[in-house]
């Protein structure tokens, strides 16, 4: 539907695919990860030090955006790229997310779901229609179509009622979408008329409904797919197994999303089992905790043996922080309470994760990407002195 | 004393100088402005933001840093160059201002000062003394004397007890400080030999007490001289006269340091009485509150005007921040509350501050310093559709 969206996968290995995602602001070489950018902002950083790190697509919020600035304003000022003056590609994610993570202050029914504002408690819909027009009005590169996010554990009744749902949602949200591109809504300003919309299978973690939903939202038809409702408590190993299972449900020839993932195994697993976009906020919420990731593991700045460190958090990683500062100083930061030490510590986890993908997609460029794989998990879960 | 220190004064516009310090870390172009580092972080940015705003000293706090980490830390580190990994100048100030911003905190006697820690309460005394030697542990390129900073209102007998006691002082540091600078004290780590120190003029707004406090000091002898004491409530036209007055009592071939200020309007009329160094929180803190400087006067980012304002906050000025974006973007990061607004503003009240020193420095060049003033100030108070 969008004239300019585009994937091809350059090459595999095992299941994991090397591949290119055309969008209306650029190609996103993938597997890639998408830093969040919820308000329009990645939280500690700058968009020039988001663009100093290389990321090629970040990831905005439908719901948020829509409570403040708004996405009218934004629409007015030119769309989300031209209100950010970020140039590069964005998703956003459509709001379904926040029907699971704000569950206290919604009501759900068949034709939507209804919010009270996080801020001002005001009244607030969100339907699948509603949610294509807000993002229209944004004009991300990739929308998401509007889902029900269940929580977990769900019975399997619970499951099969959110996801049978969400496929009913797929086809509004779709058909609005075509509507909205064929220009029979013109009260909806469309600043980027290259936007491409993905569904979003729904399943919990029972295959037979997962299988129902890939075929649903494959039928709908979309130009990617994600998998949502996974990453909200089930153990890894299930949420690889379900991963696996619905990712080989899904066309070979389209960009697959795992939506909210996840930890730096997380993405292995992922990409082992043939996933090519990711976004999570760990790197940026964890280095604003103190946590920094390494190939060695996570580190805990906070933490006393670092307090006479002259070394970096990691001497081989490349990133402004480790070029510049010592694990000393960004421990003094940190326990200063510096907002210096998020900056800092969010630089270095995006480069990790940035940096991460990259040496995936070179793995499988080469073929390799199971040895890969196995020698980074064998590194990342050793105790080392790094830690 | 120190033999890499140097001062020289290239040009004067009336009693403007335009002058250059030679430090141990390299020169400093003069009238200079110090962004404030107060915990070996300035607030809001890092460091590789701070030097690409071409700030060539920053100014460091004897006090937080003796409390959090140590100055015996950062000793061992290699001194507080090495600890911040920031190869441009520093001057520390020596714990004499929070004599009075931690007033009752604090108990003052001849010998020094006892603080209980902001921090965990913990008892810890300054005098003359420990005030050098922990500076020298810090390894500043310009450690201050320790002083009395009275508050303000105060009464001439009151005023005059604390700016002779800051005479005896200046003679225990400045004899404390030869001992060191002669290895009598081995015991004191000194990464930085080449560091100068400063004495500081005080005597409240009471001219005959500053000709006593100038006259008493500079008898002492120190590398330069600051102004202390002022900036502390008093009416600017009062700061401006007891500032010009005191200027005019110090050597001509020395640099002159008025400290904790100010204002744009303070920092014209300032080196309009002969001073050349300053630092304030002003540019800092008000960033982070969402006051931001131009030319134009100050702007309040959270004025609903702005919200679809798609100018930079100032169309001529050349900073990371209005080259990127506009005041609707600015308004959105603040009222979300990102950290981003914080460290966007901070960029952009850094660079006006180090910018207008930039082009008073030319204004002195040229010897129309008089002629600039009275541009910028006509400009600055004037209410346009800037504000």
């Amino acid at each position: 539907m969008s004239a300019q969206f585009g994937f091809e996968v350059l090459a595999t290995s095992g299941r994991a695919r090397r591949g290119r995602l055309a969008l209306a602001h650029g190609t996103v070489e993938t597997p890639a990860f998408m830093p969040v950018g919820t308000r329009a902002a990645v939280k500690g950083v700058t968009l020039d030090q988001v663009e100093a790190l290389g990321a090629e697509i970040i990831l905005a919020n439908t719901y948020h955006l829509h409570v403040r600035p708004g996405d009218a304003l934004i629409a007015r000022a030119g769309g989300l790229h031209r209100f950010m003056q970020w140039d590069r590609s964005i998703l956003t994610d459509s709001g379904g997310y926040q029907v699971f993570s704000l569950a206290d202050r919604r009501t759900l029914s068949e034709e939507g779901v209804v919010f009270q504002s996080h801020l001002d408690g005001a009244r607030l819909t969100l339907t699948p229609e509603s949610a294509v027009d807000i993002q229209m009005r944004l004009g991300s590169d990739v929308a998401m179509m509007f889902d029900e996010c269940p929580a977990w554990p769900a019975t399997e009744d619970e499951a099969a009622a959110a996801m049978r749902r969400t496929v009913r949602w797929a086809r509004r949200g779709r058909e609005r979408f075509a509507r909205v591109c064929d220009g029979a809504a013109p009260e909806v300003l469309r600043p980027n008329p290259g936007q491409a919309q993905f569904g979003i299978v729904q399943g919990g973690t029972h295959r037979a409904l997962r299988d129902e939903s890939a075929a649903g939202t494959v039928a709908v038809g979309f130009e990617g797919y994600a998998i949502g409702g996974l990453s909200v408590g089930e153990p890894a190993d299930l949420m690889y197994e379900i991963t696996g299972h619905t990712a080989d449900q899904l066309p070979v020839e389209q960009p697959r999303y795992l939506m909210g993932t996840g930890t730096p195994q997380d993405l292995l697993e992922s990409v082992a089992r043939g996933i090519d976009l990711f976004d999570c906020v760990l790197p940026t919420r964890n280095a604003r905790n103190g946590q920094l990731f390494t190939r060695q593991g996570p580190v805990s700045i906070k933490n006393a043996r670092h307090a006479e460190d002259q070394q970096p958090i990691d001497p081989a990683c490349g990133c402004p922080t480790c070029r510049r500062h010592s694990r000393a100083y960004l421990r003094h930061l940190f326990m200063a309470g510096e907002m210096a030490a998020a900056t800092l510590n969010t630089l270095h986890n995006l480069y990790f994760y940035l940096d991460t993908m990259k040496e995936i997609r070179k793995a499988i460029e080469f073929g390799i990407f199971e040895e890969f794989k196995r020698a980074f998990l064998e590194t990342y879960s050793r105790d080392t002195p790094l830690k």
